[in-house]
């Protein structure tokens, strides 16, 4: 899908982040600065053409941002772009201290925020519709005169252009002839849909001849759409943000915006070889952000490509192209088969195939396998996210035992606070290994990382391989007693061994119990990939 | 937006719901029998026109559910829909098993999956392409012969029509001139986006007569924007999942479909008064499927239309509806303005307003107040989502010292597991209320259960009021130490009193002492809620 080159695309089209600025109005996001210049880098190395860094003088943050921007980040790709509004009512671009902290920034590209909404105009700006079409015109010619690049953002512009046409239009041409090298149509309150973002993007376009931006909210489930809709109507430049983050709902989501350019358009909007990159880079972005990456986004969630029917299980058999839209490859992604007992003997055929095992001669063991997914299911084990833990109770069925490498006696785990104000965690094992029992005691940050200390304790003489083991997500689900049945919990361990990485489950009526079959699984899980043979 | 009438949506506009079939589909969801007919109360709640309620005969979960259905369900809008595949190639519609188990689940409607892509006829199909007529044709007669309405289902029908628009074409009008009831176009690998779906619909009805549906799903996030594009070009029939549950990416999400239809078309899909129940009903089945809320969901989000931004902040102060598309409670949602030390000063005075405070004529407090979030949010708190845990951070300010109903002097859990595998977790707590000092113990599942119950053993003579007290969620987030620190954990404890709910949060290095603070402002706003006077 690519053409091989290697140049980034050029200024005929612009792909324009706003995550740092208007991405972090998402309820529960909170950026430290060095937060921005990580997520920057990201960006960067995506290669989208411009970078919204926040509004420098608006809060301490965003100042420090540009500041240490300029000292510290090397951008390959995309030029840095400083956020702000236009000058004052009744003041003068060339004395206002808010477009002066503007140039003080250093961006080479400036986005100028403008009421395109009459009744904004009057309300929120209180001044007069003549005065903030002066402000528009005053501030970009005072930019311009500078030397930067001067992006409009025309806030609220649909809302406007169908409550006042023509002074929605008189803002656009107004910022068009002080020079502005791109006016945005911004849906702020994101309620638009896709047929009458087209027709007005068309009639701005016809109407004023400026270049033309898409700004879009999530608010219809449509941003997405409405961007590639002005697209179509003749937009050249798209703001969007990565995985949507934005106020409200979000902004459009920059991976399924370029994703569709890019693939479905066959428009080059990306340097050559990046869009493969789009899912790391999303996963990237929002472990940055401290939010857990949507499973289900399109292009880049784990589920992306996840194929759980039977049906289509059947004939992915024949053809995975049968089933997809895109090669996941295409964007960095891969195709998965789940396991459910809603999957059917193909699916844990495909997913044993995917394991080493081969399992098409074999129809009774498929059979036991598929009726133990759907028992333990029951039970409120889950198998889809816990890939490790499905492979041991294959091998299990396989061998005709449970891999062990050791047999538990019992375990203990304390927490306490003393009077002092001095808070900690020990966890004691009872463990039998190899034919001796061990007996240790662990610390830890809280009572589950003191039982994995405590295991490890236990177990590391015995076997050193558990070294390279290492926890990286544990996740806790209480899953109702909606049922009749009391409420149990189940636990999803991440583990590593610093090359692969891999998920384990356990379940029971107490957290910790839980906690511990999932640590049981996954120090079998590395243990047996590591070589050993279990004892019995 | 009403027009006051109760009657239900005629026949001439279809609401089609299908989570209980392709929603289940999505990775993690895993229904039984009585969540299915929970959900389907639901839907029949909302006032859809038809529920897809499986497969009956492809497995014994959908066989049950028809059956239980017929017995238990009384739908009052809602008819119920059963799905199945036409009959086998080389067969006969009257003697097909599995036509008779969709005749034998009572359903009154009968969703019928064709092949209308020749690849996938001769791939997976394995059969020719005028068999595949026949077995349209066949079958939709044969169904129709019994008195049920026939639905068609054309998989992969726009691949299929870019490949071989005649023979995409041929399927329709087979399914049409048989006396299918309406032919849906299908999206089955989710890769479409807008302009193509308006163009090939309004060539399939022009061409074929055929009254038509749409099946989107989302894997180029346009599923909702698609389904519209169809409604546009003439369809009438639109299939939707609730929350876009369904595999891969998911389908079209039933709510901002409904929510465009019945707000942005001003068009009635649902009887009168039910729009306002949209939220509500998301939540509930997002509860039965045991999947948290997505909180950015477009309309229902509890997100949806929160406002964290100063600049839009100090707009609504002017009026909400410069922010917003739509009155949240025209689907039963709400605007909530957010605390975060991006908020500034007019966001803290609205949320003050929102809780009781006026604070307009205070700008000293409103400034400490901003102070105190901005550096408890600094330690990894967050009062975006811990209302109660910002109610008396800003009641401490204002009365200048912390509302205390009782004192810690030490806590301590104990979680086991003995040798003959019986677990259990008790806690003690040292507590000063009143001047006297309590030592309890409390058993629970879980050692934060067990801090709780030993809390209340504590606390429930002195403050009888604790006996409403009910912990209805518990989540944990670890703040990883991505800045040099060590990593946080931070706990958000949910809380009612079986009238309103509130949550708090708490944050330390280990899990039990974030809990146990958490919990001290979940006890400490159930006493103020309930009058009582703190002792210092």
């Amino acid at each position: 899908m690519t053409d091989g080159s290697t140049r980034h695309p050029d200024d005929s089209f612009h792909v324009f982040d706003t995550t740092l600025r208007d991405g972090a109005q998402r309820e529960g996001i909170n950026l430290t600065v060095a937060d921005k210049l990580t997520i920057a880098r990201h960006l960067d190395d995506f290669g989208v053409g411009f970078i919204e860094g926040g509004w420098p003088g608006a809060n301490p943050r965003d100042t420090e941002f540009f500041a240490r921007a300029a000292a510290e980040l090397e951008l390959r790709h995309a030029q840095l772009v400083a956020f702000g509004a236009t000058r004052r009512a009744g003041g003068k671009a060339a004395e206002d201290p808010q477009l002066k902290a503007l140039l003080d920034s250093g961006a080479p590209v400036i986005t100028l925020v403008a009421k395109s909404h009459d009744r904004h105009v009057e309300l929120a700006l209180r001044t007069t519709l003549d005065e903030n079409l002066e402000m528009v015109r005053d501030s970009v010619a005072h930019l311009k005169a500078q030397g930067r690049r001067v992006f409009i953002d025309c806030e609220h512009f649909f809302d406007g252009y169908r409550a006042n046409r023509e002074y929605a239009l008189a803002v656009v041409k107004a910022a068009h002839q002080a020079g502005a090298d791109v006016v945005v149509l911004c849906d702020t309150n994101g309620g638009m849909l896709p047929g009458g973002v087209h027709e007005i993007v068309a009639d701005v376009l016809a109407s004023t001849g400026a270049r033309l931006g898409i700004h879009a909210q999530d608010d219809t489930g449509c941003a997405v759409a409405n961007t590639l809709a002005a697209v179509d109507a003749g937009a050249t430049h798209v703001q969007c943000t990565a995985n949507g983050y934005g106020e409200r709902v979000g902004n459009a989501n920059l991976f399924p915006v370029v994703g569709a350019l890019e693939i479905k358009y066959d428009r080059r909007v990306l340097p050559a070889g990046k869009l493969a990159e789009m899912t790391r880079i999303s996963h990237a972005i929002a472990e940055v952000v401290n939010l857990t990456p949507s499973t289900h986004q399109p292009y880049v969630g784990v589920s992306a490509f996840a194929h759980k029917a039977g049906l289509h299980a059947s004939a992915i058999k024949v053809d995975p192209d049968l089933y997809q839209h895109i090669d996941p490859e295409l964007v960095g992604n891969t195709m998965r088969m789940l396991v459910s007992d809603m999957a059917g003997r193909a699916s844990i055929e495909l997913k044993g195939k995917e394991l080493g095992y081969d399992l098409s001669t074999d129809r009774d063991l498929v059979g036991r396998v598929v009726a133990k997914v759907k028992e333990l299911e029951n039970l409120g084990y889950t198998y889809e996210a816990a890939d490790a833990s499905f492979e041991l109770l294959l091998r299990d069925e396989v061998h005709g035992s449970r891999a062990r490498f050791f047999a538990l006696e019992s375990w203990r785990t304390i927490s306490e606070q003393l009077p002092d104000g001095k808070a900690g965690d020990e966890a004691t094992v009872k463990i039998w290994a190899k034919g001796e029992r061990m007996v240790a005691t662990g610390e830890g940050n809280g009572p589950v990382d003191a039982l994995d200390k405590a295991l490890r304790a236990a177990l590391e003489r015995i076997y050193p391989q558990l070294a390279k083991l290492e926890l990286v997500d544990y996740k806790v689900r209480i899953l109702e007693g909606q049922h009749g049945t009391a409420s149990r919990t189940r636990v999803l361990v991440e583990s590593t061994d610093g090359v692969a990485s891999w998920s384990t489950v356990g379940v029971a009526d107490n957290v910790i119990a839980a906690s511990w079959h999932a640590l049981e699984d996954a120090y079998t899980s590395i243990l047996l990939k590591a070589g050993l043979t279990p004892q019995d």
